[in-house]
């Protein structure tokens, strides 16, 4: 019995799968399963079980919140199946919803841990600056109604660039022990109707952390802070002294880099 | 009382306003108000009258059908109000839906008629041309996993240009008597990331005109047909000879231009 037992948990024979992964957020709660609502990780393990028949746990590179979109989180998940990481691919794709799909599935080696061997992130946040509210983009990208400074704002970038204690940008409730991280690019991009985009890769990020720097430096695109109030912000590491949060729609995490 | 019946009619009080109108029509039943689920002439109309008090009757430049999109949809409709086009315009937008908005408004001369009065449209037809289903773009773009032959699109739809009988795109059920319209542009762009435009611009449009040209168009792209296959279509004025119809999720009415 002990022998079958280990026999059947045999984690020599499994696998260990890699996903990058593409999702419109809007209708989820977020990343990580929970009971109260439809959730990304949620749907993909459901997804995994139906077809590999398995109980599985997918380990995403971190959490992103309700309406965050992504072009390219990162899960891994292990499994005993001789479906090949293309046919797991295609049959995922054919009975996930169709808002979220599978862009990559790929076999990592058996210590690949999505979430630990994170090395950075890239994450873009788009805003709509315009006087009509968007239609076709409401979903993803922030309204912002008055004309932005956007030289304004990319002086502001640049303070956030090197290491930092990014404790001002923190979300409430949900405090880590170290708040220091490097950014290591942060740039604001004007493009055509208003479109205005801001890519930031760092080598990791606190719960909430883009949302905060983005309403920060919404603030200084509309003159109500100048960029050395934005760099006095970041130097008090005092979430209190922070702009609002911006809403999460305009979010999309594009990119999770590993080593080598 | 007849008297007083010809003063509550009196037209000469009544404002003419002209509107443009941006919509994501994916839950929609397109344009034309009718019984059986929500249109965007009806969410309209609601509006107007929520607004003014007073039943009104808007007319488009045409209709589009269900699922299709638009950025510069214009229509007009007579009220005797007070309301100005401003106002009219800041109020309906704080009513209406989210996948709808007003983007212009202002007061047209009396005898302006929305319909009668177009003198050319731009239809902008979007194709996502990756292997991978695309989620963001899922209900702006059809989803073509082959790699499409852009230089024969262009070839193609080069032969759309200047005046000729478009009977073989026209749909089938919705026969006009005159089907020779003047194609003024017809432009193949491709964007980053798959992204294929078909932009055409054309003195009026037959029913599905756009979306059929946009199938045979695709044909040609996938080789299934050559460039003087696709011109053959064309001069057959047969509908059976075109390509299965292009789904509407990828149409965008773009603009309408009047007289003056």
């Amino acid at each position: 019995m002990a022998l079958a037992t280990f026999h059947n948990t045999d984690t020599a024979m499994d696998k260990n799968f890699k996903l990058t992964i593409a999702y419109d957020g809007t209708r989820y709660h977020g990343w990580q399963r929970q009971p109260n609502g439809p959730t990304i990780q949620g749907e993909i393990e459901t997804a995994v079980q139906t077809m590999t028949r398995q109980t599985v746990r997918l380990t995403g590179s971190g959490r992103t919140d309700a309406g965050v979109h992504a072009r390219g989180q990162v899960a891994n998940f292990t499994c005993n199946t001789r479906i090949s990481p293309t046919e797991l691919m295609k049959g995922l794709n054919s009975i996930l919803p169709d808002d979220i799909v599978i862009r990559h599935c790929c076999l990592a080696p058996p210590e690949f841990h999505a979430r630990y061997d994170v090395a950075s992130k890239i994450y873009r946040y788009h805003i709509a600056n315009q006087p009509i509210r968007p239609v076709i983009r409401r979903h993803f990208a922030w309204w912002i109604r008055a004309p932005l400074n956007i030289e304004a704002m990319r002086v502001a970038a640049d303070h956030l660039l090197g290491k930092h204690d990014f404790k001002s940008f923190e979300g409430t409730g949900s405090p880590r022990s170290h708040t220091t991280r490097t950014v290591l690019s942060a740039e604001v991009a004007r493009g055509r109707n208003g479109r205005i985009q801001f890519t930031i890769a760092a080598d990791g990020f606190l719960r909430y952390m883009v949302r905060n720097i983005v309403g920060s430096m919404a603030a200084v695109g509309l003159n109500t802070i100048d960029a050395s109030g934005f760099s006095e912000i970041l130097a008090t590491r005092d979430r209190s002294k922070a702009a609002a949060t911006a809403p999460p729609n305009g979010l999309f995490l594009m990119k999770v880099f590993y080593p080598e």
